[in-house]
Formats: C-alpha cells, sequence, structure tokens
C-alpha cells in the first residue's frame, strides 16, 4: 500500500459534471483528485457517445460528447486536477479527525475532507449472465475483466459471447491458457471479422475450440470451478473448465457507492437543493447520480449543483474563513487563478 | 391599441436566461414573446460588457458577452422566438380565463398561460438625481430619456450630466429647442472629446450656455418647470427651463414587477427549487432575479432553472398532456424540432 494521498476533495467520477467541478471548486482555490472506472475522462459522454452531438448544452447549439469533454478539460487545466483512471473505489470511511478515507482497487488510499459523488449513472460493470449460482464463483474462477493476463496462465478457459471483448481475448489469452473454449449463442458474431476469421483458423489448427450455445449451469465447489454446463443445438454438454470469462457488455450500476450509508431515492442519492449534500455531511453529489423534487438529469444541471455544492465544500475545507463570492469576468482574483490576469 | 398577442409563455427579459429558455421551452413545443426594456438582447452580458471575457460558462474556457448572446441567438433561432425590444412593462393581471395580461408601454397586450421572469437584476432605469421634489415633475417637465425629440420642441431644456448621453442629446436636441443649457459639476466631461468640443463651439456661436454647477432646487407647481436652482462656482444661479433632462447613468431596479404582488426576499423574487415557480401560479422567476436557499447569482444557475421551470410550464400550457422528458442526443422527435434530424 503507498502512503495516502491527502487533498481538499475527491471526485468520484470523471465525466463532464465532476470536470466542471474541478472548475468551481479550483476558483476556491480546491485541489481535487478524480476517480473514475473508465480509462479517460469524459463519463458515458467519452465512452457511450463521443461522436454523437448533443444539442442542449447551452451556448453550444451542437457539441460532440467528446468535444464537450475536451473543452472542459481545456477550462479546468489551470487547476491541474489529479486523475485516476481504471480505478474502481473499494473503501469508504469517515476517519476520526473528521477527514474521509477512499480506497480503490489499486491500494491507493485518498484523504480528503470532503468527497463530491458525481458518478453519472453510475459505474460501468460487467452485466452477469443468467447463470444459476454464478455469484459463488465471482472473484475466484469468474472473471468479468482480464486484468492481468498472467492470472490465466496454464488455466482451462471458457470464453462467453460474441463482442470484440470475447473474440479479442480468446484470440489474446490463447497462448497463455492450457486450453481455450469459446461459447456463443450462434456461428454470426458482432466481433471484427477479421477477429473472427483468425477465431476460426484456430479452431481449423485445434488451437481452441468453439462451441454454438448457452452456459446454463456451473459445476465446482468454494468457488473453484470444474465445469459448465452448455445447452447447444444438439443438446447439453459438460464442458470442463477452470475460469470462466463471460464478456456480455457493460451495463450502469450504483457499485461500492450503494453501501456508503447514502440516503437513497430509487438508486439515486439523495441531496438537498442548496447544497447538494447527501445525509453524510462532508458527502456531496452532483448530476445524474442525485435526486430532489424536480430533478432532470441533463448535463447543464450538473454544473448548476457543482457550482453550489462548491460553496459549502469550501466551508468544510477552510473552516472559519470568509467564502466570497465573485464573478469570472470581474475579480482579477479569479482572473489570476485561471491564469488571464 | 392593438388586439392581443396570445401566445404560451410570455418571457420577461432576453438576458441570456431568457433566451435559453426559448431554447427548454421550445424542444417542449412552447412559443414564447420576450419583452425587454433594451433595444438589444443579451441583457447585461451584451449591455454591461459585450467585450469583456466570461470564465465560468461550461464547456467554454473563455467567451465573451456578446459572443455568449450570439451562441444562445444561434440556439433557438429553431424555435423562432419574438422579441418586443425597447419596452418597459406597464400592465400585469390575471384574467379570468387563468391566462396573464401582460401590457407594455407601447401598448402592446400580450395573453398567456404562463410568464417566466428572466429580468437579471431587474430592469436598468435611470438614477434619480438628489433635488428634493424631483418626482413631482417626472413624466411631465422631467425626462431620464428621449423617446421622441418632438416632445422637446420649442421648450427651454436643462440637460444635466458630463456623459455621452448628455452631451449626444445637448448637440441632438440644441436645433428643435428653444434654448439648451447644459449643467455639468466641471469643466471635464466622460464624453467623447468630439461631442465635447462640439458642445463649446456651439457655446462659443452663442447656439446654446454651458454652466459648471449641480441642480439643488426646481421651481414650478403642479408638474410644470420655471425653473432650476443651480449652485456653481461662483454662487447660485436661476435657470429659466420648462424641461429638465438629467443624464446620471443607469442603475438595475426590480421595477414594475415590485408590484405584481411577488414575494420577495431583499428585492429578489422567492421561487422553489423543483419548479422556480413564484408564489403567483404560472408565474416563474429563473436566472439573477430570484432568490431561494443556496442561490448563486450565476448564469449556468440560470440555464438549470430554465430547464426545470419548463416542466411545469409545460404542465401549465398543456394541461393533460404527458410530459415526456428526452434527450437532444438520441431523441429524433426533439431532432426534428430542432432542424437536425
Amino acid at each position: 500500500m503507498t502512503s495516502p494521498i491527502e487533498t481538499d476533495v475527491v471526485i468520484v467520477g470523471a465525466g463532464p459534471v465532476g470536470l466542471f467541478a474541478v472548475f468551481e471548486l479550483g476558483l476556491y482555490d480546491l485541489k481535487c483528485h478524480l476517480i473514475d472506472i473508465l480509462d479517460k475522462p469524459g463519463g458515458q459522454c467519452a465512452e457511450l457517445y463521443p461522436e454523437k452531438p448533443i444539442y442542449d448544452i447551452p451556448a453550444w447549439p451542437e457539441i460532440s460528447g467528446q468535444q464537450l469533454t475536451d473543452r472542459l478539460l481545456e477550462q479546468i487545466e489551470p487547476f491541474k486536477p489529479e486523475f485516476h483512471f481504471n480505478r474502481m473505489i473499494t473503501g469508504f470511511r469517515k476517519l476520526d479527525d473528521g477527514r474521509f478515507e477512499v480506497t480503490t482497487d489499486d491500494d491507493e488510499v485518498f484523504l480528503a475532507p470532503a468527497v463530491v459523488i458525481a458518478a453519472g449513472g453510475g459505474s460501468f460493470q460487467p452485466k452477469r449472465p443468467p447463470v444459476p449460482g454464478i455469484e459463488a464463483y465471482e472473484g475466484k474462477s469468474v472473471f468479468y475483466s482480464v486484468r492481468r493476463m498472467e492470472e490465466f496462465r496454464d488455466q482451462d478457459l471458457l470464453i462467453v459471447g460474441g463482442g470484440d471483448s470475447a473474440l479479442d481475448w480468446t484470440l489474446n489469452l490463447q497462448p497463455v491458457a492450457r486450453s481455450v473454449t469459446l461459447v456463443h449463442r450462434r456461428a454470426e458474431f458482432r466481433a471484427a471479422p477479421d477477429s473472427v476469421n483468425k477465431m476460426f483458423a484456430m479452431q481449423e489448427e485445434g488451437k481452441l475450440d468453439f462451441q454454438i450455445g448457452q452456459v446454463k449451469g456451473l459445476t465446482g465447489s468454494d468457488g473453484v470451478l470444474q465445469s459448465a454446463l452448455v445447452k447447444g443445438p444438439d443438446g447439453d454438454v459438460e464442458i470442463a473448465c477452470t475460469r470462466l470469462l463471460p464478456f456480455f457488455g457493460l451495463t450502469m450500476k450504483l457499485g461500492p457507492i450503494a453501501d456508503w450509508g447514502l440516503n437513497l431515492h430509487e438508486n439515486l442519492i439523495k441531496v438537498d437543493t442548496e447544497k447538494f449534500e447527501t445525509n453524510i455531511p462532508g458527502v456531496f453529489a452532483i448530476g445524474d447520480i442525485n435526486w430532489y423534487p424536480g430533478k432532470l438529469k441533463l448535463i447543464l444541471s450538473g454544473f448548476h449543483e457543482a457550482a453550489l455544492a462548491t460553496q459549502a465544500v469550501k466551508r468544510i475545507v477552510s473552516p472559519g474563513e470568509k467564502v466570497v463570492f465573485q464573478y469570472t469576468t470581474s475579480s482579477t482574483n479569479l482572473q489570476k487563478k485561471l491564469g488571464v490576469a
């Protein structure tokens, strides 16, 4: 475990609202670290529709998700935010000194007096296939992503799916694994034709096996997988395997935040409309992940929420200090922070 | 009086927030008429700092007030808003059919089931000079602006001030008036040097009079002015005049809206944070003119408020119709309205 990262604010989520929060907090000299499960900033905008035009960002008659992300990154550049991508938050607790400790699956520890949750629709998480009892194997024999290929060395892999992830990992893990079986419900694939052709060529060479079918059950004990029951066009077959890798796409889940003790409203975090603070003082929620009467999941609403939350965050991080509201248009002080005066 | 203009929404104020309200309302097929006391759209942004950069509009690292106005006008163009500039609202009442009747000093009558006040800091109004009893002459002998030059024909004018308005009207009204006296507290002017030179030249020619001093009192009765007492460097002088035109700059006032029966908080209109509705159902207030706990006078907050108010406005204008919330990124229906699908 590395030494803790001490900062003013931990922002959970680096989508457009998390990014703009850096700007508002930065105007008040608050230093931010952002944690995101994705590998880049922009959240859904950059992940789901980077090229798709958005028409309702004020003063942008048309802007793509990627452009919006890029402009926001440019806007917050003066405040030097620090990003931690590809991280899942694994721990959250309040310390005796009043600060929050946030830990990630990369063994980082963050200490901050305020946490701003800007996690949008939640974290992108792999869809779990409808296989009875699969939960018991997750993290031991069943994996939804490949972090380190070495973990799959000399294993008997059962890879399930017909998209790029399934095909790419079939091809990439084949040299490492003891055996690879790919299962897909039909012989047509969504994956790139080149990958599909390569997979069939390797099957011809006897380097892997491809089966049409659907996984119906798992056999094993204590999380250690022995085989999977696959229902195919010619009936059920038992396929010996020690690791199962289902690639059924991503879904949005509230994720570990659900365990923080936050008051929820239909899977969204309840906040007030004065500070956008949750029921845990010092923890704020802005953007699509929060709820209050009248809430609309609009990016522009998240921008407003970031601005109002900032006032309360500042009072927490700098208690006793007078919070002076100024305009970027007229305040030389703010303009200096932005590097334009 | 012309026949009434019937519309879905009357927006009071054509600043950035009023303009963006047209966009949000337009997505829900609501037709808007905007009334503004200024002669152009953009409000304070365009009037007070058209060239000054603003740094806190999300995804605009830097934008001038005029650029912001222009981009918003471009964004709302598909919804064909109708503008009524140079108008002061003179009347407001609720009709028996539930609609509001809004009248202006240009004798227009608007009928709409919803009114959105987006009047920013209020209406720009001329500063009243500290002359005892001046109110009794206002609108009869004392005027703070020149609507029609003919109203000053053959009058003895006393023009007060050292800025462009005072100098410009001194020069422009001189050919029309019977006599013109300009009074300013010193011989240095804020007005364009060219205008000042012209004024002094006309004084040389005996076409007008310039006096250093300050107006201390007025003589007349029933609003009919006879003379003004001017305290100058050599003592008081009495200057005969039938019209007084003080040009002491503009100030922001809540204006006639103050008489609508709206609940106020320190001269701002109290609203809820779900719909941004005032205590008068059907009347909404968004942007700098409203107040609620946590309120910040930020343009981006007005944008958010416009979006949330729209949901409630739609339910008033189209009762019984289901209000479906859609995204511009994914809804072909909305994209058709925007003219991009």
